[in-house]
């Protein structure tokens, strides 16, 4: 049974030709005429294909199509549709189009299912409108809460909570959202890799094992602003120089505990007064660790720290090491991953495990039900930039084994 | 012969209640109705003192008295009353007030000099309007330009050329304000420190040696955005960390070649994207060397440019080191020096030699005549800032070493 490569690079060019920005790229926002505009034409074909449609109170699309067993949970594949600002063509779209083929594909080879299949289009994955993200399944899983709803706004000052009753949703609904672990068996979700691994080693499909967690830091540096000419290194309270030796303690304190997927990325920073002539008295940076271990990342954020106290007492600079934030790491299915290595394997496709640095809806889907997660390769690790591809060779094998995997799930029972 | 530090305290005191700012400091920018005001006032006193005074096409202020030997080259003392924005009290300000308290004090005690006395008040030395600086004496040098003058422009687009006009001046004429080397036998400026080095140690005059050249650089650094997640390490071009390594090594590298009084700083940095999950793909930052030795600068400089070839090479980085200007070391005249130290000597007050980190008017007038320069201490090195504070018994003794020398070289003839 063989997926239909041309169709889905035909529906990825439908789908892109709505959202194209000035950059070149592809800004759908959520709850923009953008998304209207998508989430229509991706409706539409779904009807075509014969599935039961139903949009959650939230907007998450769900199209259902029944199975032989009646009484039996759903198989759920999916991924979202709404892009970041001058974002890319593959990021989210084109798992939803590998959901879609799948029950297409079955569904003109006349091969049911026994348990129903569902096809997901998550609402607000990157979350990039309203600073929020994972906003359709975390409504699923039943952690969105309606005070987040309100006080998440985008730019204009409109909140979460009116964009989406101006989109004619029913946000006082959201619990309505939830899913029951009853309702499915599992989740899965074809995704590009958005990193250069599978790339660089030119294999097709990557098995996520788990997704990492994101430990997140705001770092202030509290020096002394002093003329640059007048000042003696040995008078300063030098908060530039103290921050330059704190992002580079960061690199050796990850590559001394961490293992080769563990990264830390120190990516904002600013300088104040921020003059050529100027001992910058003031900095702020931010940190993130990331990695599937959480004690790792507990470890690394600790020698981050200690190493900032050595280097403040040094420069004569304070340093604030805040914690902001923090996403524990989130283990995929070992039954689905094996799954989806059988399938690789039967269908002769080179695969390797990986973990994903990113963030996806099924780190909440997994919290519901066994969950996993195939990739595809992404062209030298681009992603959210116009530049983003992933070759339609790569995209039928990821479908096909996205294919092969249900119908192992669906063959095994539950 | 006793100089009158209560006079001084209180013309201080009414010269800056010119230009209070909101943040309690104080604000003259050039050619503005704060600067008409305290010119005027200075002005008035320098004229109730019995000075010819003159006001030069670009807008000096020269109050003249008279010597007993009428063909002999003039000894000038001064400095400026702009400031920069939310700028302190003393720089610049104290210096024309020095001046003018010798002027005055000379006058008293009717000791009339051989040589004559002018008193000058420089115009624009801050450049905080125009992004100019030293406009005044470098007009006195005869280095500087009408096309400056055009080119300059302040934040509603104002060129200094069109400032100068408004102001009543004559821009056109230029050529005019420029000193020749016979008119002068010798410039002297007391200034305060600006730096923490006589505070620290307790000394209350400074004799200045040089003032620093100052080599400035912008460095780029052109890496690669990517995921932060997604991205491990070997892939990475990080700019940011790049830009880390190069900050540690400028400190390396100047306190590897440099002496104690060499300084190089980065005060500006910038980096894009500049988001916290964002491997920041470029970064650009501002870098400045400053010595009285220029061959130990280029040293340094080079030594800089390599450690950046390294830097960029180990991170995948493309690093430019483009030079964006350069001012060379001015030695101050020995004589002046000896002069200095001999009146500091005479009336007991400890002295110390040492450079000039800061630019000073004196640098454009050491080109036309032996010149030399008094610093004072200022407290915890705080200037440019409304903390900015000399010790009324500080701003004595440097006045009467400022007199002493004064009379000194008037003694030694010319």
């Amino acid at each position: 049974m063989r997926i239909n490569r041309d169709r889905v690079e035909s529906r990825l060019d439908r789908l892109n030709s709505i959202g194209v920005d000035a950059g070149g790229g592809n800004t759908r926002l959520s709850f923009t005429a953008e998304d209207r505009q998508v989430r229509d034409l991706f409706c539409g074909w779904l009807e075509e294909c014969g599935a039961e449609l139903r949009i959650d109170p939230m907007g998450n699309i769900i199209g259902r199509f029944p199975g032989s067993e009646k009484e039996l949970p759903a198989i759920a594949l999916g991924s979202h549709l709404d892009t970041v600002p001058n974002g890319g063509r593959f990021d989210g779209t084109l798992g939803c189009l590998a959901a879609l083929e799948c029950a297409q594909t079955l569904g003109e080879e006349k091969q049911r299912l026994r348990h129903p299949l569902e096809v997901i289009v998550f609402v607000d994955e990157e979350g990039s409108r309203f600073g929020t993200g994972l906003l359709g399944s975390r409504a699923m899983l039943g952690t969105l809460t309606s005070e987040e709803l309100h006080a998440a706004r985008d730019r204009e000052g409109i909140s979460v909570w009116e964009a989406v009753r101006a989109f004619g949703l029913q946000p006082e609904k959201l619990a309505e959202s939830a899913r029951s672990p009853r309702e499915l068996v599992a989740f899965l979700e074809l995704h590009i890799e958005q990193g250069g691994t599978l790339d660089k080693e030119g294999v097709p499909v990557g098995i996520v094992t788990a997704i990492v967690g994101i430990k997140r830091y705001e770092i202030s540096f509290q020096g002394e602003a002093n003329h640059a000419g007048t000042t003696p290194f040995s008078m300063r309270k030098d908060a530039l120089l103290a921050a330059a030796r704190t992002i580079v303690a960061v690199r050796e304190e990850t590559e001394r505990l961490g293992n080769p997927a563990t990264v830390a990325t120190v990516g904002r920073i600013e300088a104040r007064p921020g003059a050529i002539n100027v001992v910058a008295g003031q900095v702020a940076c931010s940190l993130e660790i990331r990695d599937v271990d959480a004690g790792l990342i507990a470890r690394i954020g600790k020698a981050v720290e200690a190493r900032c106290a050595e280097i403040g007492i040094a420069a004569g600079v304070q340093i604030a090491v805040e914690e902001r934030g923090y996403i524990p790491p989130v283990p995929l299915d070992p039954g689905i991953i094996a799954a989806i290595e059988a399938s690789s394997g039967e269908l002769g496709t080179p695969c390797r495990r990986l973990p994903s640095g990113a963030g996806h809806d099924s780190q909440s889907l997994a919290k519901i039900c066994p969950t996993g997660m195939i990739f595809i390769p992404s062209r030298s690790g681009i992603s959210h930039a116009p530049e983003e591809y992933s070759s339609p060779e790569d995209i039928e094998a990821g479908i096909q084994v996205l294919l092969g995997t249900v119908l192992r799930i669906d063959g095994a029972g539950a």
